[in-house]
């Protein structure tokens, strides 16, 4: 059957979930953020000695040194190798279950691995690897049901994207791992070097914002004290389609943004990941070769999230561009006169919208959000029975 | 300073280690194996339905839509790309720490992932990932004296391998988790495709068996239920010295015994890792194009790790050639007129024996041990001061 959030699942596998149909629970807490960030800095010094260096921004042509031209500060790399002018791009994500559908996070860790490479401009993906855990914590049962989905999610993600899944590894551990790992070769003209914003650019946004407070507010339905904070600025259903929103936007794939930024003439692109819309762009805006600022007016986000973001006292930072996105959209740099095509072109290709959501001016390689920006409610309007 | 095992370490890595340098306790116990095994029976019809298939051996010319000329069924994925005859190919693996060295257990991780790309031949590397978790259960302290050094084992083996780590991702989960991801892009006469031996090769194997057994006995040190089973046989001194042993061979790189497989006209390879001996014999005779079977004849192990695998009753399998190994040597078939010449090649390249272990006979593309076979103490003698 085909369900609202827009996958087909089969009854059979309904049914065998209705005997346990929570990935989540109790195995798979998040990672807090701040943990992570603690962890990262932690991890700081290594990185000045040489783990990575994503400051590294050397000409296109392969030496008999490689030197990475996008390197670990980007969220994947590409690689000048020894054949023919070519260049390997990576990348790879692992994580815990977000959501309770096991078919839909298989086809959402895909999505999100791929979206590292689209990000490059790189849409010929040669090969997928897939890494997975399954929980001890899990019986069998729960096991057998659930993992094959997962596979098949993943693998039929991949296949949309016109790749497949050569290889991978299976562990155990306490919590269920999804990811995986996503690999093209490439021409030099088929990479778009994320570093050439000029003043008078236009930042386009892919996907609205909201996944993570979407993801939250779903689990809060089950959780009374957590409920009782929002339950007075939102209905349980609007709670309930804010989340087939969010799995729908995490599942689909950037692949057709990333093939129009050649036809559009992208000037750089970031996609939307752990790091929140600001994250990004500052990251984005710290590798360009121009002395230029990024600007953020708008913020389109999944309807009703920015709502109750306000009422958790803004704990998610989803205003200011700070809260986490997963398989979020891409955030590409567009000559300004070209922006409104490709918006255009996305919207005719994949019925999604895409947003003008701030400028490239002269400035310091950072990125802000303008203090009262404006909030595109996506969609404007709700329809009965359709999703977007 | 430098230690027995042959890494070098600092004086204030050691001292900070003194602190707490226990990785394994108490947050990494092993996945048993039977565990896994009835995992991955239990991801089988997910397999058939494509998420992978090792048996395709199709033609080394990429097509419209690339078949993998080595799929799922082995460790490493060889796929045709659209450029130039080349083609990619990639391994991953992840697990747990198993050795207390954190530094070691980068080298470990490092190692690991290569082999299987280094057992299809190739042996330029484009590019490396690392795959990390640290564990929640660790102190602050903990992870930023661990995580660094492990950081530190990993690139340093990369480096040695001739590539680098240029991505990866890390969370944070209860069990510590290191791995990665090993690219290369290669021409058709850089890789071998492990599939043609023929009645009179002969098998050699390049390091010696019983990895796991010296870890476990070398835990049991600390367990005196454990240790009492096997006291009798052997002194903590004789334990000691085949952890070390196990370290130094788990840590070292397959790459010159990969790069010897051109020169002396290797049939079929394949690395020995988690399925033990015989079942990664099993898998490669599996894939071969005539009717062959492997028969194997000699057993070289670790000095002293056979008496303990008897003592406990042969509860490894480490006689019956399923002992997992981590990042164990190739198996590799060659000519026989030219086995010994590869053998000689590496020890005068390395430093380290191989061994010619068994024949290629007509068969079904099985792989058996003979039932008395001739175990290889490695080293033959014990040297003072001296690991091998």
């Amino acid at each position: 059957m085909k369900l609202v959030c827009g996958h087909v699942i089969s009854k059979d596998a309904l049914n065998k979930l209705s005997i346990q149909n929570k990935l989540k629970y109790p195995y798979c807490p998040l990672v807090p953020r701040d943990v992570l960030h603690r962890l990262l800095e932690g991890l700081q010094t290594a990185d000045k000695n040489g783990y990575g260096d994503g400051q590294h921004h050397q000409g296109l042509l392969p030496e008999s040194k490689p030197t990475p031209v996008v390197g670990i500060g980007l969220d994947s790399c590409v690689i000048p190798i020894r054949h023919g002018g070519l260049f390997l791009v990576q990348s790879t994500a692992f994580f815990y279950p977000l959501v309770d559908d096991p078919y839909v996070m298989g086809k959402i860790a895909c999505a999100n691995v791929l979206s590292d490479v689209y990000a490059m401009g790189a849409v010929e993906i040669d090969n997928m690897l897939m890494l997975l855990s399954t929980s001890n914590k899990m019986t069998d049962k729960e096991r057998d049901t659930i993992m094959p989905l997962i596979l098949q999610g993943f693998k039929e993600c991949a296949e949309e994207a016109g790749t497949s899944v050569q290889g991978g590894q299976t562990v155990i551990n306490p919590w269920l791992i999804v990811g995986g790992v996503a690999t093209a070769v490439c021409t030099q003209n088929e990479i778009i070097i994320p570093e050439n914003a000029i003043v008078g650019d236009v930042l386009v946004l892919t996907k609205p914002l909201g996944t993570q407070v979407a993801v939250n507010a779903h689990q809060w339905l089950e959780n009374p004290d957590r409920w009782n904070r929002i339950k007075s600025v939102i209905s349980e259903d609007d709670v309930r389609k804010a989340y087939q929103r969010a799995m729908n936007s995490m599942a689909r794939l950037n692949k057709i943004g990333a093939s129009l930024m050649h036809k559009y003439n992208a000037h750089a692109c970031t996609d939307v990941t752990g790091f929140g819309l600001l994250g990004h762009a500052q990251n984005l805006a710290k590798h360009q070769k121009h002395d230029v600022s990024f600007v953020i007016h708008n913020l389109p986000i999944i309807a009703k999230m920015a709502t109750i973001s306000k009422a958790c006292g803004n704990a998610f930072g989803l205003l200011q561009g700070t809260s986490a996105e997963t398989s979020g959209g891409l955030l590409v740099v567009l000559p300004r006169e070209q922006a409104a095509a490709y918006c255009k072109d996305i919207q005719a290709q994949e019925g999604y919208q895409a947003w003008i959501i701030g400028v490239v001016e002269k400035g310091g390689r950072t990125a802000k959000i303008i203090d009262k920006p404006r909030i595109i409610e996506v969609p404007a309007k709700d329809t009965e029975g359709e999703l977007w």
